[in-house]
């Protein structure tokens, strides 16, 4: 409800420099017609899976790669809310793509809150001119791949898997491990870059879940590649400022909005069905189905699942949005007051998820439930997608922080 | 969101001239002084019952009386989402005076929505210069009352019961029935004010519910009380604007922030008692209360009754004003949307409330329950005010609006 | 709990001769060993989906073919209870299969139901001496199907469709629209049997949906059928008796323990997957996943809803025994009562089917949800065989029922 | 599904004589004659709170003082599931005199589960013939009362709380604490008999919760009070068996059915209200309450929280009265099944309980608020009396157990 809101530009410290590109650009037409045409073959791709190479053209070439580059990188400098906007659109009609599409962002975000400033310039510069996507090879909690210092930076060995948005990406986000050795103050995490067409790195595409199944994801291994102290985000021992761990809200919010924009997807193909298609229960006495009364009750409390996830999802947004552009000063308890308000949303809009994608069905009848229209996918999605962190512990950090103000400690899920 | 809102003034059509009274008046300073007194006493009171006459002289002592008259009128010009906080922190201590205080301002409304300009000014003026209270015997589907034309004005005779606020109350709002001969189109409502002293008027404080115990409901009769046209604000057969319909979303507003000052009050209530003396179950092995992971787990689910429903009335309240700022050309379809806004937010309000004044036991035990401490007094004023109209029906208009976009039709429910 | 129940031979008046076939034979045991060789299966079908020709041969050799047979037509005359215990096994590990398995059983009900003595004897005679299965093509709402008078017996034109256990059958139960004019009273229902492969009969294996792949369903296409007198059981104008009616009762509980089935093939899954697999959430502090306070509340929760649907199931089942045993003295009122009981089991176990097959993976994690697992299948089984009848519906037959003992009408959905 | 049940005189070893009492003995009957008696007053009652004294008249008259004791002693000597419909049948109408009279039950089992025979003759003969009432001064957990060893028996000096049925009654069962030194083997507990009226001990009616007003609670002090060694039922260092340990199940079957009772009471006065009382709503197009298809709905949800919890409740029963059947060999594992049982039950029954007292007012009405009627003592005796120990660790034990068989450490409180 805070309105005046700055663009994500300000998430870097330079001003802002006049935008370079497509002044007229209209982000909500990019992402209707993108939206427009995923759906069109969402549910053949659902049934047949693999590797979105051909989706990926048609992000691409809808010119929201750039999103939320800043100005003056080049980008369309859009703040959080129009980039989220965008994200549940898609996710109404493919949330797999826009699991990819939001993660390329992520990794973007990831470049502003780590990177210096060269580093900023030369990789969204070079994203922008280039058409670059990016992938996510950043989970601290795998420890698997290891990082060694070498003449000039580092050498990594080891596998991430769970990369989303790997297969067929330009550039990777990645954490290691660092030794206790090789770091000051005990084994270290370290933050980088790399190419994803860097020799000594592979991509298999394992990932063979029942939903979400054009996520690209895969497992990326690492054999001897050379990481430069150029492409280095974060060096083993730095400490993350609490702005910096923001990274890991801006993850959960996009989670949040995928689960979002299954949730509406499901609810407006409910709400087709039952206008166009469902016949009323014979002991209904009603003429249409949207006029059984009992119908009418189950759409008002499938609604009462999705708004309030909706509107708690736009506050968490702007909690967000404000805490990242307090820039450095931002402190651990504002950190954390941000944190819990997407927590929420990410919580309510899991439960909308889930509950909306599986009694849709009571609403829209048996014959809504033929493998050629592939309604199902909304439930396997979001039942894939919501276990990426367990709901209870979020419920038990909502919980902690209501009862005493205490804030979750950061970590790479919340 | 929609943020930069216009205030109550201008529920009027005249422009608005500075403010006479209380320039530096806190509005939020003046809620808390008073929740804090009305506080002091609303375990005892709320046994006790009976007529509010000192809890009365308190409002009228905050200066609040005259919050949402506009100032070219002498009052404070608050608009509805600071009318509606100012509620709300008063129902968190004493939802049963926060609805006569709440009710006040809903006779106010009526004057603006259905008053000529002369009747506002000389009841609005004379509400703040001689501090009135108003109380409500407006109810639409209470026939009971009639009013049959004499000479100058109306006879009234009959009776109107459940009226909120009408026990020591200086001026009332009152709908009466007008028969067919005496109407142009048919049988009609007739909308008046009347003093509360006026002859012919009794009062019977005949309330006897086991919640929300001091909102100085009764039953009041008329005999032979003559109206003047003077004091009529809707003439049978004047058909009513959609604008003028608003006064029952105003009311359905009233009863949300009492839910939510209900839901809110228990909730913080059940925070302090387990920080302050809830003892940990034995098995929990926890040392305090709050540190029992199912302990955190059920404040995060009753967090999350709480704040969607407060975003969900702070989004409603907005809406109204909304509303209510587009003047006469505001359209059915336009009222409509608002009415489900503001039905959204009485649904989560309402469960908000009966859950988390029932739910609060399971964290504070046993120890709780002992009638000096009056915690049931939550559960209790949410039981009973949360009756005013079923929950069920909301849902239904809730649903048939998201279905097909189908407004309800005005109703003093809705 | 199992009182002394009378067996299912006592469905028909004659007395019960000593059965002819194997006497030592132990239903569970059965059940057990088609239960394992099922599931070695399951997930491969699910996928595959098709014709189950193999399985209906498992099934066949089992011996539970003529599991419902009376005794005195060369059947093991197993009561319901032991019926719906093997059904309910079955559908733990393979719901489609199971579905066609109870179906069977349906139709042999049928028979003892509607048919004279003759009929019984022949016509169950040969389902065990032949080892016929039995499909459906019997849905009184479907009026689809005409019969027509011709000289000995009735020409049938038209089609059934969703004939569950039609592909691949041996026989088939129908009924068929008579018009006004073929009928005494107006426009009648009429049942039959129809040897599957007699000449006009053409099924087509038309079912796609994306849960309960195998059941066999298909439409029944009639060309110029003859159905000759024998073989009608409920000629047009002919009353039903509220016993007769009970073989609605029947097929919901057929579906009531489809639910349970799967609720307890998922439970046991998430059950297995959590001891054998799953790890401790890294915030949890446990050093397996079961150990988890969160993980063990939740299981908590998810066996109370499978608990009480079993416990319900089993007195919905002795319910209906009774009314069966009552024979043609049972009132409306009677059947009503055992209506409602099963009515009560069918919603819970519709509940504990749904909410354990979606909540299990809260509690089995991401990796569970590879599709090579196939754990997703029983959330698609109970998703699409929920949908039935509308479980709204029930509530509401439930509610009059509790309010003022009124029964509900039998129809073929209760 | 009661089968043939074998009687509580099996708690003890000793062959049951012919029963010396009331042959005729109606139990049903006697005990619905109590609850008319009861339910005349139980409005007024629940308003003035205060020792029960003409009502414990009542049912000393009815008979029911003697319906556990075993025949040979003089008893009914019915069995759990006899007891239990008994208690259940009167807490609907009276929760707090069906808690002192349930209890009362519960003291008898103690000296049969924990008394030599001679104490068992003794103390339940003399119950018999001078028509003793039975209170609970034993809990484990509060340790405050001490007993030291003298001359013959010992000293005990200390304080028992939260002593259910203590005021007016003539017996006591209490647990006190015994120091290390004065025990082999460590710190011990003691439980033993003493006749309230005894010297030094003294009643302090200080229960003061806002519901079960008449549970004739209070604390009981204890100065320089002898216990002979003839009244220790289990001395200190001596093990319990597991089927003593059945005691806190049966306790926790008085509290499970003390909750079906509320709930079953609150269900049918709310069926009452609306079918005579309650008003169709407006908009409902219903000519009477009981047919809106909403109310239909919602009270068939109502009605499937009450059955599923009374069938569990009825085989939790009939769990521990086998287990207490199979004697002394009962292994921990028996026991820890049966326990689970009661468990379950008494979590359905305790949401039952609290949910139908809370939500059968969207039933009735805001008409049915009025205090005269006082239909909020539902929820106010279900509220208070489901605070004895935390539903959530129910729900971890429920869940262990079904995880991997791993049965609840018995405690007073499970």
């Amino acid at each position: 409800m805070q309105s005046p809101l700055v663009s994500l530009a300000q998430l870097a410290p330079a001003a802002s420099p006049p935008p370079r590109h497509a002044p007229g650009f209209d982000v909500d037409e990019a992402t209707e017609r993108l939206a427009e045409a995923l759906g069109e073959t969402a549910v053949s791709r659902d049934r047949a899976g693999g590797h979105a190479a051909a989706e990926r053209r048609l992000i691409r070439a809808s010119g929201l790669l750039r999103l939320s580059v800043p100005h003056r990188f080049g980008g369309l400098g859009a703040d959080w809310p129009t980039v989220f906007r965008s994200v549940r659109r898609l996710a109404e009609v493919d949330s797999a793509l826009a699991h990819v599409y939001a993660f390329h962002h992520l990794q973007l975000a990831t470049v502003l809150l780590y990177g210096s400033s060269q580093q900023q310039a030369r990789l969204l510069e070079e994203t922008v001119t280039q058409e670059l996507f990016w992938g996510n090879a950043l989970n601290p909690l795998d420890t698997r791949l290891a990082a060694v210092p070498v003449e000039g930076g580092w050498r990594l060995d080891g596998v991430k898997s769970y990369a989303s948005g790997s297969v067929g990406s330009d550039r990777l986000t990645l954490s290691a491990h660092v030794d206790a050795g090789d770091a000051p103050g005990g084994p270290a995490l370290l933050i980088g870059i790399v190419p994803t067409q860097h020799p000594g790195i592979s991509v298999q595409p394992d990932w063979d879940s029942f939903g979400q199944r054009q996520t690209d994801s895969g497992s990326v291994r690492f054999e001897a590649v050379f990481l430069p102290h150029a492409d280095v985000l974060l060096p083993p021992g730095r400490p993350q400022t609490p702005r910096a761990t923001l990274r890991s809200q801006l993850a959960q919010l996009v989670l949040t909005h995928l689960y979002l924009g299954i949730a509406r997807g499901a609810f407006d193909t409910a709400r087709h069905v039952i206008l166009a298609a469902a016949r009323p229960w014979f002991a209904s006495g009603a003429a249409r189905a949207g006029d059984d009364p009992y119908v009418q009750h189950r759409v008002g409390e499938l609604r009462l699942l999705v708004r309030p996830a909706e509107l708690a999802a736009d506050a968490a947004v702007l909690a967000v949005q404000a805490a990242l552009d307090r820039g450095e000063v931002l402190t651990p308890a504002e950190r954390g007051e941000a944190a819990i308000a997407v927590a929420e949303a990410k919580v309510l809009a899991h439960r909308a998820a889930i509950e909306v994608s599986s009694q849709m069905f009571e609403l829209t009848g048996a014959r809504s439930t033929s493998a050629a229209q592939g309604l199902d996918r909304f439930w396997r999605n979001a039942r894939v997608h919501t276990l990426h962190d367990p709901v209870d512990y979020k419920l038990r950090d909502i919980g902690r922080y209501a009862l005493e103000q205490r804030a979750p400690d950061p970590s790479p899920y919340g």
